[in-house]
């Protein structure tokens, strides 16, 4: 095999660093979060999906929620009566700007905070302002909704959920991005979205060949020297940090070269091939740059329930103008948005549904074998172990005398 | 708001009684019938369903029924071969006028009282006259096919279990009413035909809004006078009874009048608009008048499973001749039959079925919060769970290593 | 009724012993077989759907396989890469003639052994030659393609699992034979291929009323003489043996005479009508003569999972020559493949599908009522008990956390 240096000690310790920790799993939070981890900020829908005085619903970690946008203020609520658990959202009523009310039995809720401000067949019941739905916190920022799923109040600063630099005042984001379901819990999304080793999986994409992009079978990536990123007060993630990097542009199986498609030239490399790529708590994937010198992409695995998550994607550009800003975004929908979803994005859509069964139904947490390259997926699980704030919990309730 | 009356005691009362109920939940038996009450009569279909010489099968209370007429008479036995458990219904074989024989081996039944009565692969077999299937007694009445779901010998009169009235001599019932799978267990369905607040739902239904009808948003119903019906040897019920029922035409929510669509005028009032409704056990619903006056609608939300039940509905006339009856059938025929199912029950099978999730899986039983007008639900838990005639139970039965 | 002899003494002895092994059910590895018999071999599917360096993935037994032909052999491994259970088959990638290389990281793996061979995205990985994945035995015989699911290396020789006479090398099979997937679980299936009243059943079968083709109502099959075939180093299974049979013509149900469609005249008869039946381990039917003289049909219900089995089935005859043997498949293309299956098994996968629920979720297995003629089908479940070479069982395997 053609490599350009010698093995490296650090490979050799990746190799007995990911081999231990298979052996001890010291990520079991991790394991348990198969909803999702809880008290933290996750991005619920675009800005623009919810006009002035529009409602719409959304399921998140396994809870139904209801938004509202009241006075340009989005505001969430569990979607669900307290009454007799009817969801608002499938016949909803406002009478009036702050409330939503249930079509059912006309309990009326002030969206702002949950409470029971009327009950329409009822208008004198003691219940009134007694009780209350569970309330979300929201912040739109960036032209996204982020609703926090928890109980913390007040919730932490939106900022230390978010890959760092999503907020910064000149980072102008595409407001339009792409938001679609994919049947896999979200921990695979995180994983391959992230994996240092996935490149694989896209050598035949659409805008890897259209473009004769060189790409290398892999880039290894061995050292953690700088992979963990967890100050206080910031958000808390794992990045592909400063260890040395080793592009295989060829291999040989059974004495048979296998190559890359397209070899750098004079002006291809490893700068231009291989992005930092870094997964954030809770569940946020920032590429930069990618798909193209100037851009960065943002990816979120938030779960829906155990075995789905929702995959949300958006770019941003740094620019000094208005002006600018807006050209980035019709360059995006002109051309970008398009190539990444539709041709490279989806073969990570199908790594993830793949090993969804594996890992799902025929204990794939503890069957698996992972290997060097994996260390950065180690080092993600323990961090997510450390520094979530908690595990989502499905709330029990079968009926008495139901069947399963 | 505006209401016609100072609140009353008994409003106070009714407040009391339903938040002690819901927090002591006295209806345990009635949490435990997911699959309905056992030892009850129930209808299976009606009657013009089943011609001479006919079959059909249906699942009642989860257990399967083959049905057969005979000579005019109705038989009813399990759908279930003693030998390997086909389901007779599928390739229904009939050699002689009072068996059954199953398509895969020949098992052959008497339908009148399950005896195995041949077997036409083994001619001799010491089987014959031995054993038998399991017979459900079968009475037809009023057009409807009723059967008894139980094992009670002999059953009780099938008078006990339909709803007050509806086997007087002098009702024409219309004999092709409406029969329906719904997706939601039974009691979410008794209970919304039921529930006292639960017009609220209607007040956009095309029948309300095309007649221009006065509907009140609520009509609070708060005293358990004459609410309980449970004399001995009569059915066992809960009626609206005898409490005054106060009217709400109009509130308020944050400041904004909310008021009736069409309110009543010279010859609108209480009388026309609130009918008296009552719900009986097994499973049946009166409401009279409805939907105009002279008419009593009849509903029944049979069992099927634990998260279906068969929504059967029909309509009944006291009339003084034949003549008469036919016109009133020819009326339903025109007309009612298709504005009630269409354009009114609709929204009654949304709410049973969106509220589904919250009972079956998410604790609903144990979550919900019951209010004031609920009185009138939780006499009827109670009512249930005191006057059944037993529990109905999945019979044991996964596969000895199979997989759930 | 009409019947050729007086009861035999060896009906009343099966009529006893049926009971008798009903009631204490000396089949318990049997019922525990619900995935099949591990340690056997089965037919995976006919060597002409897998063409020189083509793949296919198969499920059975409810573990996933991959197939590869190389070098005309073929060989078989786990689908599903060690790494992070990707299967191979979603996106196979074959760079040398030898290897199967997962889309997702790249792991090549020999098929030939299961050994992990290279890895692309690290190939100085020291996990490379050190694991490997499960591999499969495989056989070609006959134009089906065998495959060995179990842990006996060496697996014992072919020919003790299949019917006796299918490798004969003077037998030319059908090489283009049926298979589906029947959503029943695969010991129904056997008993029902095998069942010695099941011919009821077939009655009304196209290819039956088509040729206007004698066919008794029943063969009375009560007598064990011969009937368990167990010897050392041979195939082991369950055959009609050589007890009287008694055909059932006519018989009577309320004093109605029921007759078979068809009587025998000069030429036809027992002989004719009655093949000879018989079950094999670990799932091989053997029909002969069917459909006609000289023609002899297989079967086999392989386990895919629990609910679901593959029906695989071909037919043979004895021949001189190449070219007898061309005719032979000729005449299968034209006329009996499309007879046979379509015109007369659609019958037998109706009977398992319609029986599955019964077994599957409603206690089968204990409530079932055997009968006399059911002796062959505790001796087949008695035979199969002792003479299997164990049982196959999931691998544990919910994930931590994971819904069910």
């Amino acid at each position: 095999m053609m490599q350009d240096t010698e093995p490296l000690d650090d490979e050799a310790r990746a190799e007995r660093e990911v081999a231990e920790a298979a052996r001890t799993k010291p990520w079991q939070p991790y394991l348990d979060a198969a909803l999702g981890f809880r008290n933290h900020w996750y991005p619920a829908f675009f800005s623009h999906e919810l006009a002035e005085g529009g409602v719409r619903a959304e399921r998140l970690l396994g809870e139904p929620l209801f938004f509202k946008r009241v006075g340009g203020q989005v505001y969430a609520v569990e979607d669900r009566c307290l009454h007799r658990g009817a969801p608002f959202s499938a016949r909803p009523e406002c009478y009036s700007p702050n409330t939503v009310t249930c079509w059912y039995h006309g309990f009326t809720y002030d969206v702002r905070d949950g409470r029971l401000a009327a009950i329409v067949t009822d208008p004198d019941s003691a219940l009134i302002g007694k009780v209350g739905l569970q309330r979300y916190p929201v912040q739109e920022a960036q032209g996204l909704v982020f609703v926090f799923v928890g109980d913390l109040d007040p919730p932490p600063p939106l900022a230390l959920d978010v890959q760092p630099g999503f907020l910064d005042a000149d980072l102008a984001v595409y407001p339009r991005g792409e938001r679609a379901p994919v049947a896999s819990n979200w921990r695979l999304a995180a994983e391959n979205g992230f994996d240092a080793s996935h490149i694989y999986i896209h050598r035949n994409s659409p805008l890897i060949v259209g473009q004769r992009r060189p790409l290398p079978l892999a880039t290894l990536l061995c050292s953690r020297e700088g992979m963990v990123v967890a100050a206080d007060g910031a958000p808390k993630g794992v990045v592909k940090g400063s260890g040395k990097r080793v592009p295989v542009w060829e291999t040989e199986i059974e004495g048979i070269k296998v190559r890359s498609r397209f070899l750098p030239g004079e002006d291809g490399g490893p700068g231009r091939t291989s992005p930092d790529t870094s997964m954030w708590l809770p569940c946020g994937l920032k590429v930069d740059p990618f798909p193209t010198v100037g851009m960065i992409q943002f990816e979120w695995y938030v779960p829906i329930d155990e075995r789905s998550h929702m995959y949300t994607v958006t770019w941003g550009q740094y620019v000094q103008s208005p002006d600018r800003a807006a050209r980035f975004h019709a360059d995006v929908d002109a051309y970008w948005k398009d190539l990444v979803t539709r041709q490279f994005n989806h073969d990570d859509v199908l790594a993830r549904e793949q090993i969804e069964r594996f890992y799902a139904e025929e204990g794939g947490w503890h069957r698996e074998r992972l290997y060097r390259p994996d260390l950065i997926i180690t080092e993600w699980r323990k961090l997510a172990s450390a520094h979530n704030r908690g595990i989502q919990r499905r709330r029990a309730g079968r009926t008495p005398g139901a069947r399963p």
